[in-house]
């Protein structure tokens, strides 16, 4: 058992994976605890436009205390320009880096960083580099398929998100309002 | 692939389990993208009192949206009062039923309910049944560990949360504002 000598102020970093629903949607669930904390957020997207939808309408609720950025589309393994991919992908993580250094944020959330890793857009080692310099009080929420095993080491807390039974094999179409 | 054929507005039963993180949150994440899109969201939390803290200050922002009720605490395994705790999930059930039922929602969540079955506070049929009645368009959120198999074959969308790793092994407390 843990007793009030163990109690830190670590910002922990945490890797939500796996194949299943909810990595995504678990940094989202964090993110609007630590609001009601009064902390400050900055939510960057590596991948998809999901905050195109229905995220963008909450932030003007809390514009003072989340920032969010969606930073780029399609850098996949298909990609037609493999090479502006990388570009995008370069760029996107040389904002996150500024975030994670720059002192402002209580939680950052690094959504779908796993594929900049996986797909060589950006370097493990410069990723892994930066979390060592993180201010120590500082949480970041990495997710995404595919977590390295490197990654995972460097990692506080990982949780596999892994699918049982998903409604797509029965037919059912994403849900607006729930799934986007 | 799908098509624009198997569009559906079918209300999903999803169920988030395992002994990972993330189980609550991903049902957090999911309130607060639906409010993004103006849906009514009922949180009902079976069991701990989570809500008492972050949450709590949120819902302020979005009471004409967001209903949420903390319907008891520590009916577990260890009770020193088993028919009071019975008796005190019997009592939120009922509530969750009519909630259910009601017309009122178009996402709730039913967090912890896993934990009424495992521990036979209510009848697992019974909890079924009234699954089978929910409006079509309701979407159920179910969260918590030893989801049964029943419930997971009636559910359309199952995530297992795996704990890989876990900063208590670590020696870091839980963290005000991100885990509570």
């Amino acid at each position: 058992m843990l007793n009030e000598m163990q109690v830190s102020t670590k910002g922990l970093i945490s890797v939500f994976t796996g194949n299943g629903k909810g990595k995504t949607t678990a940094a989202l669930g964090l993110v609007f605890r630590a609001l009601g904390h009064g902390k400050r957020v900055c939510f960057i997207q590596f991948i998809k436009g999901k905050w195109e939808t229905g995220e963008t309408k909450l932030s003007g609720k809390f514009q003072d205390l989340l920032d969010f950025h969606t930073m780029g589309r399609g850098f996949t393994k298909n990609s037609s320009d493999p090479e502006k991919d990388r570009q995008q992908a370069r760029t996107a993580w040389d904002f996150a880096v500024k975030a994670i250094t720059g002192m402002k944020y209580d939680l950052i959330v690094l959504d779908e960083l796993t594929y900049l890793i996986h797909y060589n857009m950006v370097e493990e080692e410069k990723i892994l580099s930066v979390f060592l310099k993180k201010p120590a009080d500082l949480h970041l929420v990495i997710t995404g398929r595919y977590a390295s095993s490197r990654l995972m080491e460097n990692a506080d807390l990982v949780t596999e998100m892994k699918a049982i039974k998903h409604p797509y094999t029965s037919g059912v179409q994403a849900q607006k309002g729930f799934e986007y």
